[in-house]
C-alpha cells in the first residue's frame, strides 16, 4: 500500500545490521522486522542517514531495502533515496517501489541556499523519480545545512502532489510545526503527515504541537510508540513521565558520530542484533562509554522495565 | 586575583540584562551578581556568546564587564574578548584586566581550518592581549565550526603558559576530556582547568570524566553548583537524580536561537530579571513556548523546589 | 553630498595604510586621496573587507574614515559599517555621516540562509543606522556565503528607500545584472546604482550588461576609470584591449589572502604607499611572489605605460 | 600501464557527452579520445567533478570510464572514484582498474576538518580500493572546503606508497607547490607528480613553481599542452604570451556553475561535441553569454588560430 498523507504513528529508522567483517547481516534484518511488528510500529524507514546508507553500494542498498520490504508484514516501508545525482536516485526509487516500498524519502543536498534553489531541486527530484511515487520531504538543517521556512515547505507541497509527508527535524522546530498546522487551518496547505526525527529529543512537545508521530531510530521504538499513543490519548503527564525516564539516554544517543554506536550497542543488549558492528568510517564506543550506557539503562529501567537488560 | 589552572566549581555565564527599550539594565547586573554569590558560584563569565556580546558597542561591553567585576565579591570574573580583529580584542582585554577581571576568554574565528592555522591564531591572540593575561580557550565546534583535536589543544596549552583553562563544549566531547586527562597522567600536558559548557547537557558524565566544573548559563546555576559538588563527593546517584530532574528543561533551553529567550524568561520568573528583553536580532518566545516552559518548571519542581515559581 | 542611485563611475576600495610597526599611516591616506582625485575616481570606499576593517578598533575605524573624508575633495566617500551587531554598526554609521560621509556599505552576516532571514536582516540594519542614511547593499556570496537572488535584492530595495546602490560581486554574476536591469525595464524595480567588485575580474562584461561602474581596489584604479569610460562610450574593443592587458595581474591579485599583499606591494611600487605593511593576521609575499608580480607588471607595461615601475 | 610519480604533461579532464535527451553519447567519447591523442595529451581524467560524475548511476559511470579507456590509445586514463562511502568507491575503482585504467583519483569529503581526520580518511580509502591501485590525491579547498597543509600532504604521501600524484588546485596555491618541492629537496618527501587544476587559471606560474603539468578541462587542451611544453623548454615569454591570449576565456570559464556550460559550448563549436547538453541540474548559457563567448573566441583567435571557429 502506498504512503499517503494520512500516515501516522511511529516509523522507526532501521539500522543496517552488519557482521563483524562488514558483510550485511540479513538474518538480523528479519529479527528487527519481526520486533518492529511486535511493538506496534506503523512503518519502517530504511537507508536513512543513520542507516549507513552511503556506506552501501548500489546493489547492496537495493538488497537491504528489498529484505526489509519482504519482512515488513503490515508495516509500510519508506526507502531513503537521497543521492548526489538524479540518475542514482531514480534507479533506487524505481527498484524500491517495484519491490513493494510504500514511498521514498528525499533530503536536499547541502549546496542549496536560496528558497528558489530548494523549490527547484525538489521539482527536479520529482521529475526524476516520477510523479506517481509518494515521497517524504526530509527537513534536517542541523546536518544538511539547508534551511527551509514553513513558506518554502508549503510551496514544495503545493507544487508536488506526490509529497505526502514531512520528516521534521529542524532545530528548534516546535514553532515550525505550529506554523504548518496553522497553514492547514487557514486552508492554504493541503493535508500532510508530519513525523518528527532529531533522535526523538523533542518528541514530547512535538506531539503536542500537532505532529502525527515519530520517525527516528532511538533504540527503544516501543517507547516511541507508547509516547505517541499516550500523547494522542491526551494523557499528557503519563507521556512526559515515560519520555523523561528515557531522556538521559536519548540525550546520550544524540551525540554526533557516537550516536549510531550507542544505538547499535543497545540493540545488541536487547538481543536484536548479534553485533554492534558498523562499516568504516565509524566512531566506536570506548569501555568508558559502554559503562555509561549501561548505567543509563539501569536508571531507565527503574521506570521502564524494557530497559532492564 | 588572577585566574589559574586550579580554578574549579561553577562559573556561570551571565546574561546581559536589558530594559524593554534596549538600554542596559545595570540594577539587574547587581541583583544577578548577588544571587551568584548566594548560590555558591565560583566565578562569573561575562560577554560570552549567550551574553549577547556582539550586540554591544565597545563602550557598552566595557561598562557591562566593569559592573559585573565591581559587584563580584569573592567570585572571579572572566571576560569574553573574542573579536573579529586583534585591535578590538587587545583593547577590551586590557581594559577588563585593569578593571579587575581574573582573566579573559577567547574563541577561534570560524575561518580557521588546519591544525597549524588554529595554533597560529592563538599565538597571535596572546601577542595581542599580552602574555601576562590569563585566558580561557573556548572549544565550541558546533557553533564556531572550528575543530580542535586533543593534540592541538595540547600544543596551544604548551605554547602559551597564560592559557590556564579550557571551556570544553565539543560535542561529542566525553572522550576528549578523557584524552586530555590522560595526557596529564603521562606527563605530556601541564595542569589545566577544564570547565564544561554546552548548556550543561552532558554535565553529569563530564564531571565523571574529569571536568573541574561547569561554565554555562543554564537558568539554575544553583543546580549546576549542586551537581558539581555531589559529583566531586562521589555521590553518583544523587548527582544524576538532580541532573535528570532538570534535563527536560536543559534540553528545551538547548534549542538554538530560542535558548537565550528561555533562559531570560526563567530568570525573570525567578525574580532575577525584571524583563526578558533581548536586543535585536532576537528569537522571542511565543505564548505556546512560555506555557511549555511553565509546564517543564512545574515538573522539575516535583524534585527541586527551587523550580516552583 | 549624499549618495544617490545616480552614482556611477569608479569608486575605488581604499586600503588602510600602516607603518611597519602597525600604526595607521595618515600621511599615506592623504597621498592616496590626492591620487584618487588625479585619476578621475568618482568615489572612495573605506573600511571594506580588503581595507582590513576588522583589524581596527572602533576609534581607529572612525579616525581612518574621517581622514579619508576630509581629503576626499569632490569624491564621495562610502564607509563600510558591517559589524557583528547593530550597536557597533549604528555607532560607526552615525559618526561617519556626521563627519561627512556620502553613505555607508552593509554586508550580510554569514549566518543568514533563507530569503526571509536576509530581508529581515537588512530591515533591522536600516532601523539601526536610521532611514535617512543612504547605503550600499554588498552582495558577495563567495566570501560571505549568503546568496541573494535578484528577487530578494528587489525586495530589499523596495522595502528600504535608503538603499541606493548595489555592490555586485556575485560569482557568476553577469546574468544577475541583466535580471536586475530587466526588472527596471518592466517597472518592478526603481533606479539603483550597480557598481561591481570581485577585484574587477569580470568588469569588461559587467559594464556591457548594464553596470554603472566599478567598486573595487585593484592597484590600478586609473585603469578601472578608463575601462568604465571606454565601455560607456561604446568603444568595446578598446575597453577589452586595455582590460585584457591587465587581466594577468588582476587574476594574480584575485588569490585569497595573498591578494591584499599584492595590492599593497604594487601601490608601494607606484609610490603611493611607503610600505606594504599589513596588520596581523596577514599573508605576506615571498620573494618568488614579488618577482612574479614584477614580471607581470613588465608585461602590462607593454600596453599600459602606467605599469612601467 | 599504471600511473607512476613520473607522470607529466597534460591530463585533460574529459566532459561526459550527453545527447539532448540525457542519454550518454558514446560516439562523442570516441571523437574526444581521438582528439586528445592528436593534440598531445599525456592522459585523460574521467568522472571528475566537471565530468558530471554524480549525475551518472553506477553502471553508467563504469560504462563511460570503460569507453574512454578502450579508446585511449597511448594515453593513461585516470578515473575519479570519489564517493560518499567506501563500498561504492571500491566497486568503481576495482572495475575501472580491471578495465585498464592507469589509476584513480580521490577527493576528500567536505566533512573533514582536522589534520588527523584527513590523514585517516585517505588511509581508509586506500584500504578500500587496495594498496596496489595507484591514485591521485585531489586538493581542491575552494569547492570541497577541506584544507590540507603541505605537511598533511606529506603525511598522506608518506603513509600511502600508492599515492603517486597530486592534483593541485588550492587557491592560492603557488607557495604550496614550492613548499612541496622544497620537502623533496631536503629529502623529506619522495617523488610525486604534481599536476595543476583550477581550470588552468594559474598554470603559467604553477609550471614555473615546479608543477609537472596540467590536469584540467579547459576547452583548449591543445593550448595547455603547448604552455606546459614551452614552460618546460624555458621559453618563458612565449608560454605567457600564449597563456595570456587565452586568459580572458579561461577566466570566463572559471565561473562556478556556468563554467561547464561554457566548456561544452566551445567544444561544440570546435566540432568535438554535437551538443552542449548537460544532465540536470545544470546552468545553461543565455544568448547573451553565448555571444560573449563568441566575442572572446574571436579575440583569442587573433593570437591562436585554433580559436577561429
Amino acid at each position: 500500500m502506498k504512503l499517503t498523507s494520512a500516515a501516522h504513528g511511529t516509523f522507526t529508522i532501521a539500522p543496517t545490521p552488519f557482521h563483524e567483517d562488514g558483510r550485511i547481516d540479513e538474518a538480523s534484518i528479519d529479527r528487527l522486522s519481526e520486533f518492529y511488528g511486535e511493538v506496534g510500529c506503523a512503518g519502517v524507514t530504511v537507508l536513512g542517514i543513520l542507516g549507513e546508507a552511503p556506506k552501501l553500494d548500489a546493489a547492496e542498498s537495493l538488497a537491504v531495502a528489498t529484505r526489509f520490504i519482504k519482512r515488513a508484514g503490515d508495516r509500510q516501508v519508506i526507502v531513503g533515496v537521497s543521492a548526489p545525482g538524479f540518475a542514482a536516485m531514480r534507479g533506487l526509487a524505481h527498484a524500491a517501489m517495484d519491490a513493494g516500498a510504500a514511498g521514498v524519502m528525499i533530503a536536499p543536498p547541502p549546496s542549496l541556499r536560496t528558497d528558489d534553489q530548494i523549490v527547484t531541486y525538489f521539482r527536479q527530484a520529482v521529475e526524476a523519480v516520477g510523479a506517481d511515487v509518494p515521497w517524504v520531504l526530509q527537513d534536517y538543517p542541523l546536518t544538511l545545512s539547508v534551511v527551509m521556512t514553513p513558506a518554502v515547505i508549503k510551496r514544495i507541497v503545493s507544487d508536488n502532489p506526490s509529497c505526502v509527508m514531512l520528516k521534521h527535524e529542524d532545530w528548534p522546530g516546535l514553532e515550525k510545526i505550529t506554523a504548518l498546522r496553522n497553514f492547514q487551518k487557514d486552508g492554504s496547505l493541503r493535508p500532510l503527515s508530519i513525523l518528527t526525527g532529531n533522535g526523538g529529543l523533542f518528541l514530547d512537545f512535538e506531539m503536542e504541537r500537532g505532529a502525527d508521530g515519530a520517525m527516528t531510530g532511538y533504540a527503544f521504538p516501543d517507547m516511541l510508540v507508547d509516547v505517541v499513543r499516550l500523547s494522542k490519548e491526551g494523557k499528557r503527564d503519563a507521556a512526559h513521565d515515560l519520555f523523561d525516564a528515557h531522556l538521559p539516554l536519548i540525550r546520550y544517543e544524540q551525540q554526533r558520530g557516537v550516536g549510531l554506536a550507542v544505538r547499535k550497542y543497545v540493540l545488541m543488549k536487547r538481543g536484536l542484533l548479534p553485533s554492534d558492528a558498523q562499516r568504516k568510517p565509524a566512531a566506536n564506543l570506548t569501555a568508558a562509554a559502554r559503562a555509561e550506557v549501561d548505567y543509563l539503562l539501569s536508571r531507565v529501567a527503574r521506570v521502564d522495565k524494557r530497559a532492564a537488560l
